[in-house]
């Protein structure tokens, strides 16, 4: 497992190194880069980090010292390693680049303008931190913006979504490439600092970038051995190389990163030919040319007009010249426009070649390519007639459509964090992603090609590389991901960066509510869901029955731009058939059972227009508290109960006011009461009173449970009995400014 | 970096090592341990698996296949290694034991009694996963129970608070033991399962035990090569040990520790003498003695009746026996209790001999003990007439208490996750906690007595291991940890961990709300209150000026059995000395600024008893604009306006009904309004209308951010005036059903 350290020479003359292949067929002939000379590279060098000390120090605040002391790095990259056009930085088969040290990114920024990218003008690098709504230089890299693979910023994301991005193109290759036509066989580089290394998302990342042997994925470490705190060493001494290639990484060293682009290239393009992830240990210096150089100092702060124009001095340039790229840097740079449109048009006739060959996987190839799923997606979701009707966990409902999808589309690449057997995501003749190299011990194999993916015990990397496979290439791959609801917090912030990069993917949290039961209040996710109902951009749908699990299954999928959670449950769950609606969960709430009345009998399925005393909101696995506690009310105290189904409040926010009314019927002056076991946090704009669960649970068989925390029907109906009667008696306008928490609110302190 | 593999002798025989100290002195003389026989061993072995079979079959559900396969660590540990009193399990120099394989709980509930923990009776025993309340034997180990030192259950997480409990001791070793006096010297003992070696929080957590070269802690990996999903390898093929020793560890291994009671021994007694952490890797099997064993199928289901009588029949036990523990089992574990009564006796003695030597220093200790804060620690929260008025970031006046606090109190263990320069938490003359050895490149150095901690770009892990310092003994230490509030969102499943278990600690959350400005949406913590205003038993205080940032250290420092978050700004917060009150902080939510009257300017501070048209809510960096806009909505449109400072929900909802309406006022009639820059979910309790941030933020200075989010006066004061209007046209009753979002609702899709 510990090969014998490859120090590669360190050179700063030409060296023989393996070339970049002119076009992308995949023959990758040896050949010679032909380099500038030295001096030139110092000129670039020197007039690249002049520019960024000028532009923090302009803004007074942001990053320099990174960027300066990753020049070099980007020089071997833009200039002579990474196939990439500047003229449409989109093209499907280009190598991604993922800055995963976020704050670094006025380096990419800068060498997207020197590189020709059109937008990336020198008034927008200017932007830079600036007063300006759509600056395309933002603080930290936006996916919205040209150029940019995924957001970054938050450390250890960008890592994770790089090997999602390298799987993308493995799983691709591996399912569309044919002999002498290799239509998709990009790289990936990922630029990360000590943070990304420390993080644990990005240590989960990279175990599974090793296990899976992506030798697509190169991990570039911008080794400058400083942080926010100090030396890094401060914080870390661990031996970073034996701990990669225990992981599995093919490592390489460059002791000189600051100047030895020669080096660095050699390095980037053996990564390119490695049998394994590569990762290359590039030593460093950050704020290369300020005396604040290898310190902290130099990091997250302006350097100072002084110490701007010394730099300049020391590099030979005027220090009165701000912001200056002379001609001879743009020059050197010249040619990567025409290389990139050769490189494109290379793949566009490579895939003519493999259209004419293979017509058939082409034209699904091409689906591929646009973002689209099949037509006949739909035909996976059974009709409502076609349901099952008898009690099922709805963990099982949304796995038999998984089961449907994952057969029929290749768009879903569905992975599990260990939880196959309790997730139900297993789909029929699944083949899992794996090295085809790989021999498990219990006999399991897989293939690139495969579409179940074992993640491991890693909820984080599994939501963090789940976002590089939806935005290899917007709509190409559809992840879904499944753990336990309660483990979807490990996950959170991969989850929220999915929402805010807009990148649609499915996370399948079963073990909802308190109705897990015997594992406890550690497993049981109590404060979850406010969570995910409060964070923009996402669905958070719990639907009740099978039918509702179908329109959450609808609901996630037609939402392109928007990541969603199904929040599942453990333990079966009575079906609907009568009253759930596929077309209600698209609409986030809507009336479930409309109140009985004296001419109709508590299977009543006659319209909302009636009287009515009480509105009982439910959600997902309570549902059957409220259609119990319905029919008690009626049966026992005459009292007519209407019950909303509320399995999505995002969704419900979308619809309109008159929508909403008919729903809730607020000016009919009844109460509403939630019921759902969860805090009642959020339900107060809907209800006036709730059941609900305000503090952590207990280990107890999940009927147990439901009664000590007072789900149960009579008892519930008794509580609503009594807010109908105030009601009643001093009017809806009493409850205003009271909302009740039938349960006791959330406190503080155990309580136990 | 890299020493070589050291594998222990594979012995059943009897080996010299060394022995279990006797005492608590620290001598620890090498001895001979007498080992019983390997038939005898066998005996206890085969009886303690027999009852785990019969127990999770009893029940039909839970975890056999580990308890099973880790009975021999078990014999290894409670019988010959371990350090503690059953019958004090609290006392207060024991080992401590986590078991972060939290589901294999029925191993630690058997041997508890077995070694003659009191409260755990055959009949609790039997209680696992079943229907009772108060159950000693939940699916996961709890914190309340008798013997157990942290909850565990989500994977990782009891690995991190190993390492705090680690930290702990060395901390107050380090403080208090003196030449011939070491009142401090316990082990800490962490068995792992393969999930708490791939969740990143472990990674995190192992990364900085080995930097700290923490030699008192252990790490006992349960290596049976099963996960859920199959053999581990499935998703994990990294070489382990090189992995561990890259990171600081001393790694030994033994290979059969299904039954090599001795070899387990021998490493476990070699741990206490390494100059590093150790990481000890045991090959078992799980589910040992079924058919099953080695397989998934054994991890997390009865194993079935048939199955179990196999068990019985192959182990010569009586198949039709069941939960049956012969007395010459409970006769192998006979001497536990009196040689627990006599280590405790021994530290005891230790103290008095301490005491008679120190007395000074021995009085300060036994406050720790007592887990009680010296009373002089309300000198640190300066009163409201020593606040400086100028304007200032909330982290700053944090940072002077928490720098007041920090060099007086010992309790308190301040660390950062490499923000120092940011989070304002270092503390004058602090000295880090670091291993004395350690040289750093940039010339920090530290020592275990020191109390300020450079936890690295790890936050889950800060979190994790500060639940560990604080449940070392309650009290005792009051880590304070400090990051952005958004990175809280990497913390927050050990946060939870915090509050479920009831641990004191103070989360300071700086960089607070969209104000945090250019770092942009991936740093602008949207959606983060949310979760920690619906979590049980946390207190999310977000002050507005200096004066509630006291109220909200007191909130923290009397919440002893609470965690809190402080939310504090990165930017400039105006100071409201007339207005802010620390009292205030206390019940949640206080009359910051009554309404103006004719008799009255702007700047009144009269009683709030006179008529008003509008309550404007308002929390933190957001108050400045509520009190402008009560200015405009006076002086331009004659309407009175009262403020309402709202920073913590969960202190408010302590509060009687009485002082609730008197805050709100709600049977007024007139309309209340919160304005704070997050999503408006939760505020519907209080208010019929918000002004907040329903979307993710944006790159731009705080200034312009806030504007572009309608964040300014005038804008405010004229949503204001219409919603009062409204109301005095049709009365508060037409908002009823229509929370009024000013700024747009949470949308789905991306809408830049």
């Amino acid at each position: 497992m510990a090969p014998a350290l490859e120090l590669l020479p360190k050179s700063t003359e030409n060296v023989p190194v393996k070339a970049i292949p002119a076009t992308s067929n995949g023959a990758s002939a040896a050949a010679l880069i032909k380099f500038e000379s030295p001096e030139k590279h110092q000129r670039v060098l020197n007039v690249f980090r002049a520019f960024i000390a000028d532009l923090v120090q302009q803004y007074g605040d942001g990053h320099p010292g990174s960027p300066m002391g990753m020049a070099a790095i980007g020089i071997a990259l833009y200039k002579y390693v990474m196939k990439y056009s500047p003229k449409n930085c989109d093209y499907f088969n280009r190598d991604r680049f993922v800055l995963s040290n976020g704050h670094a990114c006025l380096w990419q920024y800068l060498f997207m303008h020197l590189v020709g990218v059109k937008s990336m003008t020198l008034e927008q690098l200017k932007s830079y931190h600036s007063a300006e709504i759509g600056s395309l230089c933002p603080g930290h890299p936006e996916i919205e913006n040209e150029g940019i693979e995924v957001t970054t910023g938050p450390l250890g994301q960008g890592l994770g979504s790089a090997v999602g991005l390298a799987m993308a193109t493995k799983n691709l290759a591996a399912t569309y490439n044919t002999p002498g036509h290799e239509v998709v066989d990009n790289m990936t580089w990922c630029m990360v600092g000590d943070a990304c290394l420390q993080e644990g998302v990005g240590l989960e990342a990279m175990s599974l970038a090793g296990h899976w042997r992506l030798n697509n994925l190169c991990i570039i470490f911008d080794n400058n051995s400083v942080t926010c705190d100090g030396s890094a060493d401060v914080a870390n001494t661990e031996d970073i190389n034996t701990k990669m290639r225990a992981a599995g990484f093919n490592v390489l060293d460059v002791l000189n990163g600051d100047s030895d682009v020669v080096g660095i290239v050699n390095a980037l393009v053996a990564a390119r030919s490695s049998d394994k992830p590569t990762f290359i240990n590039i030593r460093t210096t950050i704020g290369v040319g300020s005396t604040m150089a290898g310190t902290a100092d130099a990091h997250g702060a302006a350097l100072g007009v002084g110490e701007v124009a010394n730099i300049k001095k020391s590099f030979g340039l005027d220090p009165n010249e701000h912001f200056h790229i002379p001609q001879d840097v743009y020059d050197f740079f010249s040619d990567i426009p025409s290389r990139g449109e050769a490189l494109e048009a290379a793949w566009q006739a490579a895939v003519v070649r493999y259209r004419e060959e293979h017509p058939v996987v082409a034209a699904e190839f091409a689906l591929r390519v646009a973002g689209k799923m099949p037509e006949d997606w739909t035909k996976c979701i059974p009709s409502k007639e076609d349901l099952p009707t008898g009690s099922a966990a709805s963990r099982k409902s949304a796995g038999a459509l998984t089961n449907a999808l994952g057969q029929t589309v290749k768009s879903f690449l569905v992975g599990t964090a260990d939880l196959t057997p309790s997730c139900n995501v297993a789909f029929k003749d699944k083949v899992d992603f794996q090295s085809p190299d790989l021999r498990t011990t219990c006999g399991q194999t897989g293939a690139y090609n495969g579409r179940y993916i074992h993640y491991g015990i890693r909820e984080h990397a599994m939501c963090a590389i789940s976002n590089g496979l939806a935005a290899f290439n917007k709509g190409t791959f559809i992840p879904i991901t499944s753990t336990y609801l309660m483990f979807h917090l490990y996950a959170a912030a991969a989850i929220r960066m999915g929402a805010l990069q807009g990148l649609q993917q499915i996370h399948i949290a079963t073990h909802d509510s308190i109705g897990v039961g015997e594992n406890g209040p550690t497993h049981q996710p109590i404060a979850v869901p406010a969570l995910y109902r409060a964070m923009p951009n996402i669905l958070f749908i719990r639907p009740c029955d099978a039918e509702e699990v179908a329109g959450a299954y609808i609901a996630a999928i037609r939402a392109t731009e928007t990541p969603s959670v199904l929040a599942l449950s453990r333990q079966s769950l009575t079906q609907y058939p009568r009253f759930s609606s596929r077309e209600g969960v698209q609409r986030g709430a809507y009336v479930f059972a409309p109140a009985q009345d004296n001419n109709n009998s508590s299977s009543s399925s006659s319209k909302d227009d009636g009287e009515f005393d009480v509105t009982l909101i439910s959600v997902g696995s309570e549902m059957v508290f409220a259609m119990q506690a319905r029919d008690i009310l009626y049966e026992q105290h005459g009292i007519r109960a209407r019950v909303v189904s509320f399995p999505c409040t995002r969704l419900f926010e979308q619809q309109t006011r008159e929508y909403k009314h008919s729903v809730l019927r607020p000016s009919a002056g009844k109460a509403a009461v939630v019921i759902e076991a969860y805090p009642s946090t959020g339900w107060e704009r809907y209800a006036d009173a709730s059941v609900s669960v305000n503090r952590f649970g207990k280990s107890l068989p999940a009927k147990e449970l439901y009664e000590h925390f007072g789900f149960e029907p009579g008892v519930i109906a008794g509580k609503v009995k009594g807010l109908v009667e105030e009601v009643r008696a001093v009017g809806i306008a009493s409850l205003r400014g009271d909302f009740r928490e039938f349960n006791g609110g959330l406190s503080v302190g155990l309580g136990h």
